[in-house]
């Protein structure tokens, strides 16, 4: 990697970080530049657009770093059930952690969607394609295609309103709870 | 209702729209005070706090407005699963509308949980509140306390996650998914 990729890099993931804290409008500029430990020009150089162009870099990073972790675990584990309730406990885990993080993209989809076109599709494209992975894991498994689409839109629904109600609650108990209600909704349809 | 007690309320009704549709940091103070065509002064006068305490008594009012929402529409449909679907259809509805809000306070929760400890508190009363109701329906029809009170979080995880989704996606298709899958989880244990 060069020198230049890694600043970019150093500043993308910084920036992933404290969007994920705070969300868009939580976080300066200058805080992303301090925190990426780049110099301050860096920032205007590679991403010329500004604060929405690397919101949408930050945002495909977050999408790549989730997409593979939910990769790893299902493709780790062969029953459906253990396999979305595996992926539900880890999560759950990252609360009794000290650097808790926040919600991946849940933040800055509900503060932009309404007002900022080029972040809303980007948020959208990495709800998608977490649901593509739990569509390809189900359909594997023996689901029909309507009901393996139906039920990874409400397992991806269940993960950002559970880290939501984690977060805010402090404790990964909500996401436990939730994982156990999978054997029931993970039901095959006759 | 006295003109005093009509300016704190309309900061308040403003506040909580502000907040909803662009966050917490997403929204001024000035924005706030011109939308709710109050003096400048009454802010400060009735919030000498400033933008914290505003956030609470907005988080509240959104507590109270959706508890409200919840109320009515499960008193009046006897069958628990068909009142939780009808509850989740109707949110559906919103986003066929041309006047969209955003999350009632998953926005807020999220950019503030890990940061501001009493935002955070006010944003769990809320979810507490609202899947209070939920539990009680369920008892009245016979759930478990247990089945009631892992049912209720659940479904109030589904309707904030569903909610981002279909701000996300700009359609209500995501929570009418959702809804169809309420009769597999509401399954009462044996």
């Amino acid at each position: 990697m060069t020198n230049k990729n890694k600043a970019k890099d150093a500043i993308i993931v910084a920036a992933s970080r404290l969007f994920r804290l705070h969300g868009y409008y939580g976080v300066g500029l200058s805080e992303i530049i301090k925190e990426s430990g780049t110099a301050k020009g860096s920032l205007y150089y590679y991403f010329p657009e500004g604060k929405e162009e690397l919101a949408i870099a930050a945002i495909n990073h977050t999408k790549e770093f989730v997409s593979e972790n939910i990769r790893e675990v299902i493709e780790g584990v062969e029953d459906p059930v253990q396999a979305i309730q595996t992926h539900i406990y880890q999560l759950s885990g990252e609360f009794s952690k000290e650097s808790i993080l926040g919600l991946p993209i849940g933040t800055i989809a509900g503060e932009t969607a309404l007002t900022n076109e080029p972040i809303r599709l980007a948020c959208q494209s990495a709800f998608e394609d977490w649901q593509s992975l739990y569509i390809e894991k189900l359909i594997a498994s023996g689901y029909s295609d309507k009901q393996s689409k139906d039920l990874a839109l409400v397992i991806n629904a269940m993960l950002e309103g559970g880290i939501l109600l984690c977060l805010t609650k402090k404790s990964g108990e909500p996401l436990r709870t939730i994982a156990e209600q999978i054997p029931l909704l993970l039901k095959k349809e006759k």
